[in-house]
């Protein structure tokens, strides 16, 4: 059994804990969270989140759900070396820095941290760079979708005179032919963005629609599609986190090609899923000496295998 | 630069040669075959095969092309211990005794030996064991092909009055739409077997199709068909070796699901890629203090990166 905590009681944290009661190796220790009057339907104890740094000793591993990417950053580098981590930091700009410093942390307290854990990065970070190494002369391209971006949702709702949106990413067929053809495309030209936007009474549609539309790095330069609903309809029909996506590589001549797909019911159900079977592996991997901040392509799969012969996958 | 040894000059050995060849991290020591009389085009040394027992300490690793099975792990039995090896051996139902063995040998030698590398076993083992890990609840299928089965082929060419023989493995339409459904299938309900068959003159035809089709493991439960053509035919419209298939599996409730799909030109190139590749890091685990037996399970993905920026695939 691994004394596992939740720092973050988002989708992900919810998610999180909903894994670990069903599971027979992990005991859950608590819920930390920066929010107060929480509670849980399973009755886990819920603390504030800076206790978790008297728990540490405590605990084998903390699970890292924080919303924003700044917030998980902050937290990560405040706890690493103090207790092992697992996390789904995603900011691809800012990775490199994240891990070294986390790197330098948990090294100087004989931890371990794990970055990185999830779909993407984390399942298709390993796609990547297995389909590289397996076929080196070659063009991978990653396609999300179709499913729901919680950054571009809440990028929307940011603006004024929105009340609430779902921002779906969608590949575009067209890409993925292209793609087959060995044709390497950016990300704009691999995907259109769907928007499903509330609007306040009296506000002013046009200009939301130009703001969306030329928010730099989320939208412009995209293909998008705009559409005011009511409320109602946006609980009723845009209520799911599914997604799902695939790395795809095709060898130069496009006669050979390698593909991973993922269609998943729940986003937020399949991270937590991987984030806590990892978390499990870093207890194992830690206490067997292993230290510093690691990402998924350091980690052999035979660490997340709890107990099943190994060699019946083989 | 890292010294290698092929042990072996059929399709995968003459393969990794190519490889060998073009790669700028590899040194080609020499071609090690039980065959004698042959050349090399690219001017490779060909040495009797049991020189390499004495060559044994000048070499980083042996990657074992051997045809047979049984050849394969005799050899690799032999070796194991003197020098780092690669292989591919691929017979599930010896996998477990030959690992042991292996494991004993290898770690006495203070050398590493990396076993059933390959597409399958190999990445298709990965992910099978990568889906189980982050699917827990769910249905996993493997299928084969479209592809050549060079022991099914070889097994049809063994029957009296049969000249010449491709087999072909293709997996059933229907059973992959089972498995999406949650359907765990065996390996004849996946799979059809089409056999390209060349009869000697005068050979009985009947008897020849009675013999493919009652051939215990190989065809008898299997869906078969069997068509007699010419010699020509067979080498003009028969000659490649294209190979492929698909890992999926679905989780409960049949809402998720993963696949890892492959479709290649040449199997045998691939595969070499993929032998060549564990190879090298097989050299670099072992001067790191790696010794034994292991699978590619037990390899992290950051071992096949050669020079890359690692966090460029994260």
């Amino acid at each position: 059994m691994k004394r596992i905590a939740i720092v973050g009681y988002g989708n992900l944290g919810k998610a999180c804990e909903k894994y670990a009661r069903e599971s027979d190796d992990i005991e859950l220790v608590g819920i930390f969270s920066r929010r107060s009057g929480l509670s849980s339907r399973y009755g886990t104890p819920i603390f504030p989140q800076n206790e978790i740094y008297d728990a540490a000793h405590d605990i084998d591993v903390a699970a890292l759900c924080l919303g924003s990417a700044n917030d998980l950053a902050a937290f990560g580098l405040s706890l690493a070396g103090k207790a092992n981590t697992v996390d789904s930091f995603d900011t691809h700009a800012k990775m490199r820095d994240y891990i070294a410093q986390m790197d330098a942390r948990a090294n100087d307290g004989g931890k371990l941290s794990l970055v990185g854990i999830g779909w993407d990065p984390g399942l298709f970070s390993l796609a990547r760079a297995l389909f590289d190494g397996a076929m080196p002369d070659g063009v991978t391209n990653t396609f999300w979708g179709e499913g729901v971006s919680q950054g571009h949702s809440e990028a929307i709702r940011r603006i004024d005179g929105v009340e609430d949106a779902i921002q779906y990413t969608v590949p575009k067929r067209e890409a993925m032919r292209l793609a087959m053809e060995g044709r390497k495309l950016s990300d704009a030209e691999r995907h259109r963005r769907v928007c499903y936007v509330v609007a306040k009474e009296g506000a002013d549609r046009d200009e939301i629609e130009r703001k969306i539309r030329e928010m730099p790095n989320y939208f412009a330069g995209y293909e998008v599609d705009i559409r005011f609903i009511d409320a109602e309809s946006l609980k009723r029909d845009h209520g799911g986190m599914p997604h799902g996506g695939k790395v795809t590589r095709v060898a130069r001549g496009n006669k050979s090609f390698m593909e991973f797909s993922l269609r998943l019911e729940s986003n937020p159900q399949f991270t937590a899923g991987v984030l806590m079977r990892y978390a499990v592996a870093c207890a194992d991997l830690n206490a067997s000496g292993e230290r510093g901040a690691k990402t998924i392509l350091d980690i052999p799969i035979s660490a997340i295998l709890k107990g099943e012969d190994k060699l019946g996958f083989v």
